[in-house]
């Protein structure tokens, strides 16, 4: 149910873990925008499974399909469905999850809403879902093309970066713009991973080039809707805007961001400083947006941890399969293509009513 | 645009910080719910203003009125149109900010938007809209009736609470549940507000008896609306489920809420802790549901600020009126109504499609 | 529940017709547009009832109020919320009616539902809503200002219009453009009122200047919304686009609307004929926008007829009170409301996407 | 933009007429629903081109595939998506029309909106994509299993039905349920078809075991959500609720459909008549509900037709390619599935509204 995110530029996403396939149909893209899979692939090769030794095993081509809305090599203003077919399932491995809830998974509370669940591999609850997502993402990219999108992970296991030193980014397997809290996650998840636990993650994100005034007061506020978009993915229990909670702690004084005039006449005002994220009444300032999203642990373990059975039964349960260690990793990719559908739509939005 | 929150239980506020009224229509409300002024009015005083020295000196008696929906003190189904008609306005005190922006509100992006304001006491954008909400809200309460929701401050200026003694909330000014915490935040919040300057807060909101099933994934799981409505409250800068950023710092096992069988056969399982703040895979577990939000300190200090005027002159500004020293106070009833707004909304979703 | 009508240009009315007051909140609308009650009045005006011996002799003056949203005269792009007051109630009238279920009416259904209803005035479920649609379709006209939107009665009783003389539309009590039909529906409008009896009428609205693409296929279209907004208007059953029904009479070739080139270069290509009622594939060709809407007779009727009370007992009923013997009459601004309400909502959807 | 239809059981279709395929994705279903291609399979056949010479001669197999939503043979809860291949395309038939407007078809306002259009077949505007709209109706059908829904022909090139012989629609190639006009129609459409021309159709639907209480007032009414499902169905000119346009020539106690108490204890009261179509105040009153729409003859005819380029240069247009004499022959299983849909959706917005 609501199984669809935006208002204008509105994506729907179905498929499960284990099914045959997973998609994703975008709805009121504008016309004329030139797209074929090349510009989608690069954003979900971001996120496949499989890349280094510290994500998941499983072995997913990821290759997206664009089934209708694209017309000689644009979109034409039609709903643009796109398909990634299931290749490595192996279903067996979850067979024992079918009967014991594993503690911070869907399991139990899929179960008690609806009766049953596809326990396979998490069905609807996976981060699988998160591809769709992803491709959903590159096409609002497109939308807003003028606007450059960029996450990080910023906190591994409570190993916080220092710097951020842009062009480091893909220097190391876990989107750190800080080479030598790089070297030190290394160390960490080689640890983690060996010893069958996980840890959790901060990641930020932040789009730059966004003018003033997109963001619909009240109830699509700009960070109400990023809110919405971030604590929608796996495993995020926090979300912040700017300085977040960080903000609670300061003084009126400290944290209001001073205004001056532009360099010429025309140019917008400059800011000293960004508390605020870029966000201010929910309307974009026309700094960069910025938010940074808390991810918990990978629930799925190979300790053996205390739970019980759909039948009620205390048992223990453990979590074999292909795991991220980090789900906050893979996770910026989602992250990205979650503000970048966001932005998509309030641009959309104040189209709609300014013009 | 989009001034209307919720899907099934929704409600849409409007009017302006010094207009005639304000007042919200709540549609979707089930009928036969016994339902006067006197259910909606107690949440109203808890957020009036001008309650005591810490909060804005504003006097409002804040009365509503049910314009309809309600017939012989029930619900008929039909909307609920709620007024509250605005006393106290004293508009000159905002002359001076028609022209200059004032750092941290939303002055400067409402121009860029729509090109010009509202001005007065900072029209939409002022927290007065946040009445409206209170009256969404005492309807949602009794919608669940059996669910317990409650809000208190945790920290203030960056001290914390430290221990939780419910029934001592009503002994300060601050909805604060730790004796001690309220003695020092009166010695802070005096300092604070001699000095015109301001600060933030964070605020916790539990709901208790809500039972597991509760929340629409994918984009309407349960805390992906909690965020949504949280952040779209005025000064959210963060919202965290459950553990929330501290989450991120944790091993998996340690993140873990195991699960035992409950004590009687049909009985709902135990939980021995609670990371997770009563929601997994975006669905409610029959453990409270928790979730904390940082406010950002009152922008509206007496420090004169550098800034810009409407035409882009550099001024300095210094915001006089009557204000919050600490925002967060006052946010306390706001974010217990969009909790109990959420968790209506869920409920009837859940109704709906599983029965 | 679902109150509201419109994707982006979204307007959610509320009130019965025996409480205190009705009303409805514009939500979308652009900012900058002048407005004042006395750009809305009119419209109400000509809905009012007890204007002439042939509508129903409440005397209610329906005078609007603002009460948000617009600021020295424009619209700021925040909700616009207006207020009718209930005047001339004579609840006592209606006592007879809150046991006995009304053919015709939705007495029934609404318990049924419910369980209960406000019986006074048909509650909800009267036509005094359609004040609040007249409101709302005034500030559309203002967000599409260069469209002319006019609707008349064609058809009274089953006796048809047989030419259109705008110019005659005020000559008469029925926006009838047709003189003579006007006289003959005069008699049958005054038999028919001493009968105590009721009639049926057809009516119709077209609007002028519409540009071609507006409309958003596929389940937007321009004539799916117009489907929508007709039939929720009281006792309407029947809803057509340009030819309608008797496009189904048609071959192929007599149906189809032969286009020429515009006469200047750039002009828009000029259409023949308007059998589609100046839309295809949902989105407008540039001609007038046609549409026209059955209503059936006025269920009140002074004939006693056979029905059941709320407790299953059969009895018969007679409506007193003051009715329309003809509520395709004073349907005419309403549809015309709604009409401008769906073109003001297409063309800012149609902005939405293609900009 | 806008391609989904429903608030709760909520679709969103996708495709055009000469791409890879086409779908839907069904959001909303309840979960424990028994469902398999073959329970949609035989929906899809009776709306499958090719089967009798009065129909289009494209041959689509049009076989469905259910790629998620779905495990062990029942409905999850989760998104259903599903998909049908196209596989007789032969786009070369079209390269004509890449040019040429074809009167009465979307060429020219597809093009004025959006720039240009994928031509091939009509793009998305060709009606092959009711076929999605059957297979979500076919679900639908799942949803309200008390529910019986039968669509037939009523009138082909204005000659009209005079009896409904059930047990008759499938003797003939037009869910014709009378014998004598179905000889009649053969007749007709054999000469039309020769000629090259087209003509029109009316097709009746109604829904039986429907109880009372389904539809929301006052925008998401039974008959104004039905109005417009109608509507969106290609062809589609007119719609009618029960007695539709010839209510308008009824007197007021000609119309009334008196009630009867029903024949036991607790039975739902008995009607005399059903003038209402089953709707009363945008609620269902436990009767039939009876819709009619009105087609107009197939656009693409064998005639040359003046018409204009997309340059704007006079021209004239015959449209080749295989097309239906009669659209409305084929609208019958689409009408049925848009109403199960609207069935389904309002009876999960009285469960969730009323519980």
């Amino acid at each position: 149910m609501f199984n669809s995110f935006g208002r204008i530029f509105r994506f729907t996403t179905w498929g499960e873990s284990h099914g045959p396939a997973l998609g994703v149909v975008v709805d009121g893209c504008p016309p004329g925008i030139a797209l074929s899979e090349a510009d989608i692939q690069p954003w979900l090769d971001k996120r496949k499974p499989g890349q280094s030794r510290h994500t998941t095993q499983r072995r997913e081509p990821d290759e997206v399909k664009i089934l209708s809305g694209v017309f000689e090599g644009k979109t034409t203003g039609t709903p643009i469905s796109m398909m990634i077919e299931n290749v490595d399932q192996r279903s067996k491995d979850y067979g024992d999850i079918a009967e014991k809830y594993r503690p911070g998974h869907a399991d139990y509370t899929y179960d008690a809403k609806y009766g049953f669940r596809d326990y396979r591999g998490g069905g609807r609850s996976s981060a699988r879902e998160t591809a769709a997502r992803v491709a959903a993402g590159a096409v609002a990219r497109k939308v807003i093309a003028g606007v450059g999108i960029l996450g990080h992970v910023v906190e591994i296991g409570g190993d916080r970066v220092e710097r951020f030193a842009a062009h480091t980014l893909g220097d190391n397997d876990f989107w750190c713009a800080d080479p030598d809290a790089a070297k030190r996650w290394e160390v960490l998840l080689d640890s983690v991973r060996k010893s069958g636990s996980s840890v959790g993650a901060v990641v930020e994100v932040f789009a730059s080039g966004v003018p003033a005034g997109w963001g619909s007061p009240l109830y699509a506020k700009l960070d109400g809707e990023l809110a919405a978009a971030m604590m929608s993915i796996n495993a995020v229990k926090g979300v912040e805007i700017g300085d977040g909670f960080a903000a609670a702690r300061l003084r009126g004084e400290d944290n209001a961001d001073r205004m001056r005039p532009g360099a010429g006449a025309g140019d917008p005002p400059v800011f000293d400083t960004n508390h605020a994220g870029g966000v201010m009444g929910g309307i974009s300032t026309g700094q960069d947006v910025v938010c940074r999203i808390a991810l918990k642990p990978t629930s799925s373990i190979l300790t053996p941890v205390q739970t019980i059975t759909r039948y009620g039964e205390a048992v223990e349960v453990m979590t074999k399969g292909r795991h991220d260690p980090c789900v906050g990793i893979r996770a910026v990719p989602v992250a990205e293509a979650m503000m970048a559908c966001v932005l998509a739509d309030a641009f959309l939005m104040h189209r709609a009513q300014v013009g």
